[in-house]
């Protein structure tokens, strides 16, 4: 997937096991440590059911200070009550002991089916297994660790220079659709050994995020779970970035493209998906006008399963633009795919053109630009297309 | 189906004609014809790509009367310019003609493939046939010719009775999903031979459409040609039914019942669909909140594939309406598949309602509840499942 080296930030540790939560010895627990507190920032799941994870580690990570995040995959820890609350509590206990760090330095994460409580046996035999085998270089073991219905674990890097300093930043994350089902879906977790202060890394976070994780697409479902965390702990040594810093752009640019790596995965990864496509709207009356056009393109069932079908079908994208709630006047829409004019001024360029447009929609990744001929307003999203086997997954998926 | 006999209002005659726009001698223009100008309504898409018969119909029916409208599938006369808008008046001027009534008097609506403009030589050679084989008992035969996705022709009638007189509504519909692709979707027409004010035909016919086709979804997209009319010509001979008559709420309530069984046929003649369920939200903060639940349950991609695989995956429901927007406290929430209760206090019920409830899926029709427990808010939307034929229809549609 992606061939660039990982780069590991320096004073951190990762250990993955294999607790039998999954079948067939296959990784299902993960550990993230730093060797020192690291200021932190999250994003967190804005659906009104949450799970008991993320109803423990937001709280702590609003502090501001994070060293150590436990994650498991196979359950969710969600719609638990209680118990499931309990659980997700204990497994912070168990874990503080076995690193001696305080409860309140680490933050709980977990993925899976959905009302099902912890086998918390498991847990606490696995969680001091965990803290033993903390080592340098396994982050890819914990990409691989919290997937799911992931079909390859999904890891980025960047290094950026600040001061004379080099700073790593690298980033893990699973989610196959944009949440699968009884599955929660999307985590990430972004490491760095750059001297980041908190209020800045929850700027740059929520920016990252804004142009990332909110703007792919594939079933249009929020999960219980969603989770994006950042540690940044300073041992790199450079000066304290904080908003205005000489290195601030250049970092958040670096959490930015790390972002959208993997987001892209993910769409790439999205259950039964064959295609990555890209729906880029320019010309919109304003920014907000465009991210709703980008939205109801990408979400359309329509416009997707005719990019499985291969079909240049602008009729399905003009019509997903003309309910998106932006402002539209038909008589100047654009519609290009890739670099093939499909529609001009509202109206189709003909059979020669959808002949050319097809080899395009042939391709593995390609553009959907429509200008809509009103403005400034520009916006993009990722997009999969739908197909056979996102039925197949989804139906059968707990039978 | 439905296997209720067709009653057919005083007054109006239908004619049905294969033009040649459909393959294989399939029945493609239709033409409804009140003998005296009828009070009307209508409601058209919200689409701001709006096609040329929508243009041209919707402020005549604004003006209140309408004698005749005239229905073509297979070509959607949509994104076709000033060309489009003339070819629809032109479509107007030659019936006109044909009957000798003013252009003003008649509706045109189309339904079809989005880009192309019409054939206007074939309009120009049938519309004097259909105008000529004007006949009482072709209603059945109007609703053939209105189909394009459609597996069968959906017809629903009831009667009133206003001051001792027999009214008559017979409605017809076409839409096998909310919206098929580069087709142009929902249209139902409604007839009756009751005196109602316009006003009130108008009022009636938003409500009952509040209460039917805009709680149905097949795939959330909406189209660029739809449309609903009803004509109200008064032959029965009752006095005018307006706001607060005797027989306004039995008017109502008979429109409301045959837009919701044509709704229904529509949801369960979507596209690859195989069952019909009704999302009942109950227990909501109010009834908007109740609406934004029903709607984000009815629309979840992995709540229809779910319910495809007849998999009682409360999780995904659960989820659905977490991020539906409404108020929702997780631990009041109850979920039932008909009457068997899978969720209590946002807790499952475990494995043996589980497999009651995998024996409801299983039916081609059922209903989903969820109670929010939280007020009295309540309303409902009715879907169908996501299947591998809606991905087959879809991606393989205009190939």
């Amino acid at each position: 997937m992606n061939n660039m080296p990982i780069i590991v930030p320096q004073g951190f540790r990762f250990s993955a096991r294999a607790g039998g939560l999954k079948k067939a010895g296959k990784l299902d627990f993960g550990l993230i440590f730093s060797e020192t507190p690291a200021n932190c920032a999250g994003v967190f799941t804005r659906n009104k059911v949450v799970a008991a994870p993320v109803q423990v580690s937001a709280p702590r990570i609003s502090e501001g200070l994070c060293q150590a995040v436990l994650i498991n995959s196979a359950n969710a820890n969600a719609c638990t009550g209680e118990r499931g609350l309990q659980d997700a509590l204990d497994c912070g206990k168990i874990l503080s002991r076995s690193l001696d760090i305080p409860e309140q330095l680490i933050a709980v994460s977990s993925t899976g089916v959905i009302g099902v409580p912890l086998p918390m046996a498991i847990f606490a035999e696995q969680i001091p297994l965990l803290a033993e085998e903390l080592g340098d270089g396994s982050a890819e073991a914990v990409a691989e660790a919290i997937m799911t219905t992931d079909s390859f674990p999904k890891v980025s890097s960047r290094t950026i220079v600040a001061d004379g300093r080099e700073c790593r930043l690298l980033g893990l994350a699973k989610g196959a659709g944009m949440i699968h089902p009884d599955m929660a879906t999307m985590l990430a977790f972004v490491v760095t050994d750059a001297c980041v202060a908190s209020q800045f890394l929850d700027q740059s976070l929520r920016d990252a995020v804004g142009h990332s994780f909110n703007r792919i697409t594939v079933d249009r479902d929020t999960s219980t779970n969603d989770m994006a965390l950042i540690l940044a702990n300073g041992e790199a040594g450079n000066q304290e970035i904080a908003a205005g810093s000489a290195s601030a752009d250049a970092f958040s640019k670096a959490l930015r493209e790390i972002l959208l790596d993997l987001a892209k995965m993910i769409v790439r990864d999205g259950e039964g998906a064959t295609k990555l496509v890209r729906i880029q709207i320019d010309g919109a009356a304003n920014n907000d006008d465009a991210m709703l056009a980008a939205r109801s393109v990408a979400t359309s069932a329509l416009v997707k399963t005719a990019f499985f079908g291969e079909d240049a079908n602008w009729g399905r994208i003009i019509a997903a633009v003309g309910y998106s709630g932006a402002d539209v006047d038909p008589d100047r829409v654009r519609i290009l795919f890739d670099d093939i004019p499909m529609v001009e001024k509202g109206l189709g360029l003909g059979s020669d053109q959808e002949v050319l447009a097809t080899e395009i929609l042939k391709k593995q990744e390609f553009t959907v630009t429509v200008d809509l001929g009103l403005g400034q307003g520009s916006a993009y999203y990722y997009t999969s297309d739908l197909t056979y086997d996102y039925v197949r997954i989804n139906a059968d998926y707990r039978t």
